[in-house]
């Protein structure tokens, strides 16, 4: 169902006089826009008095767009439920933490549990439904806007303390249960009855962890739900249509794997410059790049980006403005980890509301700019290639295994102030990032055989059948990484306590255990390795080999000269164990003696990024030049160029080259 | 109606026994005190009890203080309700954006908007205005204390939203036109009916720029008709006595135009010193200058100090003990920008309260020290000479101007993270601040004609009408100075559409449009300027040319070699545009290059400041050392000598003098 | 009733199977174990539902406990109100000082002035006390945990708002004498009625310093009453044993010398790295044996350890993994600075809950590791030595005066933003502490006469009586340190207005007045001492000597040359006079001047602590080394070797000797 589409713009025709319509999808159609994405803030102007639809607006921006050979992607507007709705039901607004109701003025000022606010949903979406679902311009929807997006602090009304309780008898089925899975007997936090669970506001000082899981899981299922709840309406209504949703990369709220079952295809919002209150100033390639291949691993298929960054974001304040370039190379950089298709965001910087500063293709005055001008040229240079690698990915030999449950748990305790899970995962991302090494974002139930080398940071939560699948992987020749605080916690977030660290099944993978720790603070550690020294930060496991062998040891602290690093045969493969946080050069030393990255491995200047797409027996390479200087590589035997802008393996600062090789 | 009086302290006798308050008068007088501010925090005091007034002990004062020949200033003490009323009608506590209640316990303690708390006030100033209205020794008013002061986080209870709403439906007639004005298309924030607008608390995530706009607005004018509605009561029952308020220079809250408009004179309060919990350190005298100039164009006349710092200021931490000759070095600046009088804040350190440590003239134990000698010497010494110069002013040839709203729509949308309208306004102030030229504070609705130079930074909001205004200025022989983020927005903050930046009208006065722009975020950008570098910061507009001349130019980043600063002419006058924000020395470049400047120019060492004012047929000026050492500069030939304690031009530390010169 | 007990663990059977608790105690047992403190948050588990109590459980633990020779001291849970009880009443929660309930999930989610709770817990303690108060096992009473923790953000409800008026009611008897002593004429907030009077919630801006300091009294003294009304129900059921309670050192909230008028001996709880929200990187020896000073000074006698750090302390992060010999050594300072036993928190780290990562003797394994090791050895090794010392304290000839008003006051009205009451103290703790000088920590009310030397810093709020007391002192030969900001305040927090500070009495006794000051902010002054030069920080008195002599004087500042410390002699004593902040080195200079210090000087390296306790006619001396080198001193002549591990005055990294010497 993911139609072969290039180009998009995420257009908002309600920001703009009716009679200005015209133009902008004239010069769309100049440019090459095959979709644009409607609607998804709009249901004041959709239902502007309760029952009372106004369609006629949409019908005539769609009539418009056909005329111009433009499909649409209709958005469900719930993410701004409007004010007369609020005013006759003040309690749809959500209450944060702390006790405060979060009022009507910004988005998102709703309750994803209220009953009430659910109905006028229903009736929404069915008539919006009922009435744009076979409309042929529309090829397929979105359901809200970026789940998961500013509920970051989530809601705790007394509708939301409801449904906590109901989603926990559901789980739990008894109050003993639940009571034993979250350890209530420590500071005498037992239940008889699921009635005297709060959501788990403010308290006076410290948390249940094992609750505050529950908590996060539960809201992850809400808003999975939520979004099922209107999916089921407009797939009744709208048949043969797409379901896509635009994710946020490593959004660390709901659970994207669960969310992609729902979708036709994943979507991703790729803003290389962050939001504005973010330090934006310095490009990271390698985290855009994970974010990509992220979303990618979500359904383990391409993906559309569903708004692509223009030019400068901002709300209150902005970050800097991208150099000529970098958004061609942001818009390639997408297309290189698997998109399929580059929505815009958006057509033209709003002259209204929050985001006036979060620009567009058309600056507020509407004279097409550098922007338009950088984009058009991108697009017609490189549509006839994304018809071609429509629906391709890459074929990687590594996989890294990313857990909501891990992020949630880790985000609860992190153990060290500084301490994430993404920021760990990153650590072996930006190495493998830096040979240009192809890699899988992969889920703990993925079929680990797949691939060569596992890499698996932070397996802080652990179950026996989790611990049977990483032996049988390594069992069967596979090369597993394995790190600190592996086999903590069981799944119910309280501490493992039959065997000492990482857990029986796994001390015996890694041929080791790890009877002591030191979280190192601001210290850190010297690790040395082969006469090299290193730093290790943040964590020190004291580890007790059985059978591993040490590869690195540290040099400092009370524990010098024990591993820091080890290695251990285990059946037909190999297991690494990581003992604490490792710096750039000394992951660089570990990922280089892997023997799959070895071979993998394509060197590159600095920020010089080489990624791949396989086509039935040709692959795609494409080079990214981020640095502002020019860069020059060698181009391997067999590449044969694809464009011709720039002498090939020469390249201008923020540009590209694509190459295709021949494969069996 | 504005009296010619020179010296006073503000007096809170109900702190003290009153067995003590005779010796207090005496003391006073032997200082040469001509007046004491009374009242203003005693509603307790005043009305012990619902309807019960007690006005014996302040008659008492009064006759004290005609004994000893000293006028009072009558406060209204509204800004401290007492206990009894807050127990009786707990909802006149205000309610701040989070929604909690702000509580008794300090000042300010109320909702402006709140009827009961109206209904009291009213009766209160009725009864006390008729008491003591046409008392001989009260020559004039203050109503309530600071205001816009401790209010800075306003109040969000029903009834401000209901005041809200009501300002809204005058304003905008019409809910459509409100939903215009607010560009409530974005974001579905669109309104049936003014009902169902809230007062702007938390939100999730965002804010309406344009409604959080009014909202300033409105709270402005709010505390405006607040002030109205006293001084109309005391109008009527005190005839023939001046009404002035105690401001806070560049205070964000209440737009002090409106205000001085009801007002016989201006009056400010200067600590130099700043609040305790700013850096004090060090002093800024560039500040301070800014400050009293500022509260001198309120009304475009001389103005009172009603709180003149005595010594060190703080509440919970305190500040730096002021040097020997800074208190008399800090009074005589404020002469030198136009004050007639000084009234000292405050007679005796308070042993009471949240102020203990603000202290007063006399220390708490009541023994003369440092303070008092030093005060007691500047008020024999320049009595006067203040009696002389009473009403004058100096005469400027550059105008800053300076608007309210301008101030409210950058705090909302700062753009850089520390960008702020006065320190803008800042950096140009005190580049003539160095030269020693002297400039007056205006309104955009002043007549430019009156001033050679005007310079007009961060014209953010704009309208048709200013634009033609600024472009007649010009058209007739003025110089303008205008700068980046200028013509960005209409007056309703929704952003100008219409035209490239910086409009129609200004783009052709300044001879350029801007077609980009690049928010520098921690970076600095280098500046040519006829072969000298610089830096800007915060900024950089991306500037296209079409009449305009280069003056410095960018060199560095992508757009280095393109104008950075630039110079137009446009009928008989000169435009210039400043596209970043300026460090020091390159503001010292530019206006340095400003034919007014450079004939007002007069060059003193750093800190020594020297500034006029001129009477009918004489110039004063003032030579205020700042510094802690001893400084010399020439006398120019024509200057008169008017104090004898130094040789003239040779200034010991912290030291001033005084001199005249014949005007035609 | 202090039993001669020596080795305890703090023990949660009811987070462990039952299973479990025989391997437990037989393991305690083996390691020489005395004691185990049980059930001080196991409400739930002792009564599952209202009214239905469930000691089965309990009477089997102790039964175990019993068979393996070890005591018990039970604690009530009163800390941790089950979730039946909070859902019956909410209102138990407390309210904090932003008006915002704190919920149930942690610990201490109760209000302890609330009546319901108050209820409950009689109805729990007595028949708690009544089934265990005579079982032979339990030796002893902990009444809640930590009293005063978690309550740092204290209780703002209605029931504490009218216990706040009734405790007010009792302390004044009139209104208007609190209206005098509150300072009320300041800002109107006179009071008509005591019921006018509210919990100081938030307000705009300020608080009245008077009331602030009763809020603080007042809920010190609700603390204290609460622990009262506990102690009165088992002192009545379980006759014969002790009631102790965990305190934490110098935390500031509930006057631990009014507390311990209640206890037959004071305990404390000792972690050297702090909570892990803190800096705990660097081990602070001189603040741990300050607060192991300090509890003793409680109630002037030995006391116990309730709870001494295992090994690593963390909740949602951790501190450092302490060094080889460290837990011993703490656990030695413990003992050195006046504990009688030692009882270790916890016996096995906990797998449930908010306190996972607050580690205890076995890991999360139960697999004994490095921290079982060391502590058996220790326990084996020096019980013999603490049997013979038990209820020992050192013979101080210095006596520190604490104060809590005096910590309240400061912590109301720092004056400057990093002066604490407790900080200043250490500046002269610490001076002593390097000299191996032993201090007791004294009240205010002590007999100074059995020390030849007090030292009393900020003495802020002053009495007569206490003013008369200090002039007696050195009258009759004691030698006296007193400082700045001393005499400010009467005992109401009004400021001292009768003479100049430091007030008639104390002027005299020092020799001087003060009638100027200057808060130093970021600034340092110069201190020059006998052609020395050393830095004062935060504050520096301008002193006006009428008697006294100076020591030291400004060498920066307009008050160059002037004394910043003095020296007076005043009838056969002499009283010192500290106008700064004393860095180290000045404090050094300053006490090594003082002749009982000299006498009292042991010179060590730096960090190498030596301190001793007195038996009849014995004293032991206890040398720590608490840096990670080896370290040598030279053994007196006289003391004999008590242990013999290592050679005498030869000290292993974090390792420690015990001497003894005949004495008289």
């Amino acid at each position: 169902m993911q139609p072969n589409i290039q180009f998009g713009v995420d257009y908002y025709p309600e920001h703009w006089p009716q009679s200005r319509w015209e133009t902008d999808f004239a010069m769309m159609q100049d440019m090459g826009i095959d979709v644009v994405r409607l609607g998804e803030f709009s249901w004041f102007k959709l239902e502007p008095a309760d029952g009372q639809f106004d369609f006629g607006w949409l019908d005539d921006v769609l009539a418009l767009a056909a005329k111009h050979d433009i499909h649409a992607v209709l958005g469900t507007p719930t993410a701004a439920p409007p004010a007369w709705l609020i005013a006759q039901h003040p309690d749809i607004q959500p209450v944060d933490r702390e006790g405060r109701t979060r009022y009507f003025g910004g988005r998102h000022h709703d309750c994803q549990s209220n009953p009430i606010y659910r109905d006028y949903i229903a009736r929404f979406v069915r008539t919006y439904a009922q009435h744009f679902g076979k409309n042929p311009t529309v090829i397929g929807w979105q359901v809200d806007n970026e789940l998961g997006n500013s509920h970051g602090g989530l809601c705790y009304c007394k509708y939301c303390q409801r449904h906590f309780q109901k989603w926990l008898r559901e789980k739990y089925q008894t109050i003993e249960n639940l009571n034993d899975n979250w350890g209530t007997a420590f500071w005498s936090q037992g239940y008889q009855d699921f009635s005297q669970i709060q959501a788990p506001k403010i308290t006076v000082t410290g948390e249940n962890p094992s609750e505050m899981l529950d908590w996060k899981e539960c809201h992850s299922d809400l808003i999975n739900e939520f979004h099922a709840y209107q999916a089921k309406i407009i797939r009744q209504y709208s048949p043969d249509r797409f379901i896509t949703h635009n994710m946020m990369g490593f959004s660390p709220v709901v659970s994207y794997y669960n969310l992609g079952r729902q979708l036709d295809f994943a979507s991703h919002d790729q803003y290389p410059s962050g939001h504005f209150l973010a330090d934006q100033n310095s490009f990271r390639g390698d985290r855009c790049a994970a974010e990509l291949d992220f979303i990618r691993g979500v359904k383990q298929q391409s993906f559309w980006i569903m708004e692509q960054q223009t030019t400068i974001t901002g709300w209150e304040v902005m970050g800097r403005l991208p150099k000529p370039g970098q958004i061609p190379l942001w818009s390639m950089q997408s297309v290189a980890h698997g998109a399929d298709a580059i929505v815009y965001f958006r057509w033209r910087s709003s002259a209204l509301g929050t985001e006036q500063y979060w620009h567009g293709i058309l600056p507020h005055s509407g004279i097409p700019g550098r922007a338009y001008r950088e984009i058009r040229h991108f697009m017609r240079q490189t549509k006839p290639l994304l018809k071609e690698i429509n629906g391709t990915v890459p074929r990687a030999k590594v996989g890294i295994v990313f857990s909501y449950p891990q992020d949630y748990a880790i985000d609860i305790q992190p153990q060290h102030p500084d301490m994430t899970y993404v920021d760990t995962l990153m650590t072996y991302y930006k190495a493998l990032y830096r040979r240009n090494v192809a890699v899988d974002f992969i889920q703990d139930t993925a079929d680990f055989s797949q691939y060569e080398l596992v890499i698996a940071p932070l397996q802080y939560l652990m179950t026996p059948t989790l611990a049977d699948r990483y032996a049988a992987y390594v069992q069967a020749g596979g090369q597993l990484v394995l790190t600190m605080r592996t086999g903590v916690k069981e799944a119910n977030n309280l501490c493992m306590t039959d065997a000492a660290l990482p857990g029986e099944t796994l001390g015996q993978v890694l041929g080791l255990t790890v009877p002591e720790y030191d979280c190192l603070r601001d210290a850190a550690v010297v690790i040395d390795w082969a006469g090299q020294q290193y730093t290790g930060t943040h964590w020190a496991d004291l580890i007790a080999p059985t059978t591993a062998e040490p590869l690195a040891i540290y040099g400092s602290e009370f524990y010098a000269g024990t591993p820091a690093i080890t290695k251990n045969q285990y059946g037909q493969g190999t297991a690494y164990y990581v003992g604490t946080e490792l710096t750039d050069a000394l992951a660089d030393h570990l990922v280089a003696g892997l023997s799959t990255v070895a071979a993998e491995t394509i060197a590159t200047p600095a920020e010089v990024e080489i990624v791949h797409r396989d086509a039935a027996a040709k692959r795609y390479y494409f080079v990214l030049n981020h640095t502002g200087e020019q860069q020059n590589i060698t181009i391997p035997v067999g590449w044969q160029a694809y464009f011709s802008d720039q002498d090939s393996g020469h390249l201008a600062p923020y540009s590209y080259q694509v190459f295709t090789e021949e494969t069996n």
